[in-house]
């Protein structure tokens, strides 16, 4: 599989209070286009994620909106698979393009959360689980990742510094991302100090409500080789492509797994990623991981193949709070002293872990969070040239939907 | 294209307060499983068409729940376009074939709308529409079609009697679907004297709200070929097949549009999925047509290619109507006299249109809407040997989003 990105596009992520769903599609559409430089009439197929604009906004058929933004008929459609919408849509797009349907293919993503009642949004959110068991238990988001957490606390012996310092790094990445919802320097008593939402997850350990869009157009390899393209569109592609999608499904209710410290369905959809592009994960060079949650992102380091179960603390372990964490591994001196934000320790592994800040800092509205990590990817591999391969990991509910993704720069 | 059917599935239409969406997916699921002579592990794929359960259960992520139904861990995708959302699961489902990502798709709809607060399917239907424009304004989707229905009257002639007969019709053929939602034979006096909607649409004019599920699922035919698939699979494919699947979409308001007695998007995916099956409309011997409200169904046979535009009408006027409307060809005499129902005028169509009793009468749930409409014309297909293509036309908002597929009957 090789998928050329032709453009790319994404919003500011935040508190978007004068934008309507419509004015976030455009903006993201419209960038993607210009960067791929295209014409909307250029699109055989739109395809949109979404979780709950019906909910939060009271509208449904995201992709007939995406269509009338750009003012074209082409077929679309909107999927949805929760905080995976983003991930299952570019799927959708590669096979659409795969199965020779469509030459050129839009994959948008949005999400208009920061304007509904926050009660609504909480309780939308748990759509995402089986509502007839979690949600009438009264349980959240936040409360069932913390179960997740302290199985994982208990089972490895690491503690909530050991989380905090997650936060800290994405926090610092988010630094360096103009579009990130969050631009705030933090440190590890900030996250350790912050309001307990669920025990032992504090405000600082869970990603924000935001408001954004973000948008990828793939083309097929076919067309852009058959010149029929057009001088423009031949050498609009960038030279990023995608070798791999793959997806997998778990339980929807927690309560029927085997163990909370790993998702079966990540290490499945990353088990096929890597075996579709032929690579391992010592190869991947940076990756936009679900970290819906600080636990969720060590969780994923381990699922993805990045660390050995137990050991993802130790990637971003600041020195001082390594001798604390009998169990855990120590990280470099360097990692975090004084003023220093934490950040990945030498010697644990080479990709670089969310730097656009993962969701956590940049912000995560819904459906625009798996189409903005592709994003971010293209953008880091663009604009690095010593690095070749980037990997997007999206999550839905309680790891019950994983989507991987796997780009490659082009060697020429 | 050629993507064999393999089995196919759907529960009872109607007020299914017993049956939560779990229960109503795992019904047409195993169904058609056990049609197809295949086991859960089977299937690469789930494709689910929902439009509203957010909404009217609180229920997102319905293809992990799909998934969960079956206790596989298989990739899942939800679709939405509206009420075009089983079309486009179905075209969905398509690609995924086509592309080589999955041997075999299970494609369902499913919707639970009956046990809402029927405000808030009101409201939660206009999702459909832009919805800072039509719903802020006051506008119901009966209205709307109100709108449609009187330009149609004003353009060619034709009154509520005509929309009359397409109601008869359909719930005539409704009585044959012991899956129908309303079973319940109807005189043209019963739907002029119902109670009125949205003028000239009555309550007659409307299809129910109702709570269903339907499954198909589809096979990679080099699979099939390959022998791979073990004598049960093989043996399974029961002779249909889909050869074409093409989509359109329009603009979100009807404001928008330069007339609203056809549909652009209807047009354009019925001449993609003609010249994709290399058919005319004159050869089609069954269709299931999105007959939302009466005027749709006339609307939809002209769009289709099935009647030049203003001329539908005559295909279910009853004799003693088409006295009265002087701008319309009279059907044949014996079309409705006494007690016989309203039907089809010889020397208008040879398709059977809306066998099932359609949306009027077998029911509209609306994600399970599209697909039931396949299943519908492969029954048809398997169970008349008379009969070779088969076609569905499924629309979302007024004309907004349009899926047509085209079925064929092996000749061996």
């Amino acid at each position: 599989m090789k998928i050329p990105v032709l453009g790319v596009g994404c919003t500011k992520f935040g508190e978007l209070w004068n934008m309507s769903l419509a004015d976030l599609l455009a903006q993201a559409q419209h960038e993607a286009l210009r960067d791929a430089d295209l014409k909307p009439a250029d699109v055989d197929l739109l395809v949109v994620a979404n979780m709950g604009a019906e909910v939060w906004s009271g509208q449904a058929h995201l992709g007939a909106l995406a269509a009338d933004v750009l003012g074209v008929s082409a077929p679309t459609m909107r999927v949805e698979a929760a905080c995976a919408s983003g991930g299952a849509a570019l799927a959708a797009g590669v096979m659409a393009i795969m199965s020779g349907a469509a030459r050129v293919v839009m994959v948008s993503g949005v999400e208009k959360m920061t304007d509904a009642d926050p009660a609504l949004v909480t309780s939308g959110l748990m759509g995402a689980c089986l509502r007839d068991a979690e949600y009438r238990a009264g349980a959240s988001f936040a409360s069932l990742f913390a179960l997740v957490t302290r199985q994982y606390f208990h089972t490895y012996g690491i503690g909530r510094q050991h989380l905090a310092a997650v936060s800290v790094k994405n926090h610092a990445n988010a630094l360096n991302n103009p579009l990130a919802h969050l631009h705030k320097k933090i440190t590890i008593d900030d996250v350790l100090c912050a309001p307990m939402i669920a025990d032992p997850l504090s405000l600082l350990d869970c990603s924000p409500i935001s408001d954004g869009a973000a948008t990828i157009i793939l083309a097929s390899p076919a067309f852009l080789d058959s010149g029929q393209a057009g001088k423009s569109l031949a050498c609009a592609h960038k030279g990023v492509s995608i070798i791999a999608s793959a997806q997998a499904s778990d339980t929807m209710t927690i309560a029927a797994r085997p163990t909370l410290t790993s998702f079966a369905a990540t290490k499945t959809a990353a088990a096929r990623a890597y075996a579709q592009a032929c690579i391992t994960p010592e190869m991947i060079d940076v990756v936009e991981l679900h970290d819906a949650f600080t636990m969720a992102e060590l969780i994923a380091l381990e699922d993805l193949g990045f660390c050995d179960p137990g050991m993802a603390a130790q990637v971003f372990a600041p020195f001082e709070l390594a001798l604390c964490a009998s169990s855990v591994q120590m990280g470099s001196s360097d990692s975090v002293r004084g003023e220093e934000p934490a950040r990945q320790a030498p010697g644990t592994t080479r990709a670089n872990i969310n730097p656009s800040g993962g969701l956590k800092a940049k912000g995560h509205p819904i459906g625009a969070t798996g189409v903005a990590q592709a994003v971010e990817v293209v953008k880091f591999l663009r604009n690095d040239h010593q690095r070749r391969y980037g990997m997007t990991h999206n999550m839905g509910g309680i790891g019950t939907s994983v989507a991987v993704h796997v780009f490659e720069k082009d060697s020429h």
